[in-house]
């Protein structure tokens, strides 16, 4: 198999604010042709903010897709005009949590839906942390708290914390620390 | 913070293949309205496949948004109509690898991008697995293959394996297995 597709006609079916769907026409390996549903993302990072006590700084808020408050690590989208993911995540952990860091430690990436979603996240571990301002956007609400590891990872492992960049962050984190 | 937000108007703005996309209008808890884009998905199911002599059975197929060949846990779509997750589980491990299991555990759930998207993914471990009949779609391209265990926990540690329901299925499969 040469497990490949190739492109007939790239379609921008609708542009909203952060994201736009495209839907492309394809030519499978079969010969055959097929429509791929893509979702355009600028790319994420996300940092898991370890204090020197060994807590993690967490924020809560209202994700609209599920109707739900959900705890999260520090997170945000990349700046259009190529922002690098670690500067990103310098500026975020600051906005949200009102911290800097003197060390980040890359915890690699990931791909949130890879059927059709073209998102990057990219994940970090902070350390060194001290405090400096929290700037939140006017129409940005949330609240921030420090949880104990151990209390996050078993969180993790009974299924109270449900976002996925938060689940691999702090389990490949779990993984390096030998927690 | 109340931390909630009241939708003001729901709005289809395209129908997918796959996903739907909708652009709602939202009351914020400042009384200010803004624009929430969300991703309509069924939700789907991922299986993490354990053989008796401990490896894991992967497959491999084109990620047409990343344009990339992902190694990835046998995954799917929920059918519509109300499939069940463990149904769906079974029905994917059967099709994608051809292998049926004595013993679903579960791994929990994961929101892949909670900003925008609704899709939850179900995840569980397969055990007693014995050999059945693969049944591929007629446009569905896919190797399988078998990798130790260990290997694929080195693979999400060094970052070649970037899919996020994979490295959490994993992740949390190696804590309860003490790996």
């Amino acid at each position: 198999m040469k497990l490949t597709e190739k492109t007939l006609e790239r379609n921008m079916v609708f542009q909203g604010k952060i994201i736009n769907m495209r839907q492309d026409k394809v030519e499978l390996e079969n010969g055959r042709t097929a429509t791929r549903d893509v979702i355009e993302h600028p790319g994420g990072v996300c940092v898991l903010p370890l204090t020197d006590d060994g807590k993690i700084i967490m924020v809560r808020q209202f994700r609209y897709p599920y109707q739900e408050v959900l705890p999260e690590l520090p997170a945000g989208k990349l700046e259009p005009g190529g922002e690098e993911p670690l500067e990103c995540g310098r500026r975020e952990l600051e906005e949200e949590t009102g911290m800097t860091a003197e060390e980040f430690l890359s915890l690699g990436t990931m791909y949130p839906s890879p059927g059709y979603c073209e998102e990057v996240i990219h994940m970090y571990l902070a350390k060194g942390l001290h405090k400096s301002v929290q700037r939140l956007d006017e129409d940005e609400f949330l609240e921030v708290e420090q949880l104990p590891f151990e209390q996050v990872l078993e969180d993790i492992m009974e299924g109270k914390i449900k976002d996925a960049k938060t689940q691999i962050a702090v389990l490949k984190a779990a993984r390096l620390l030998k927690k």
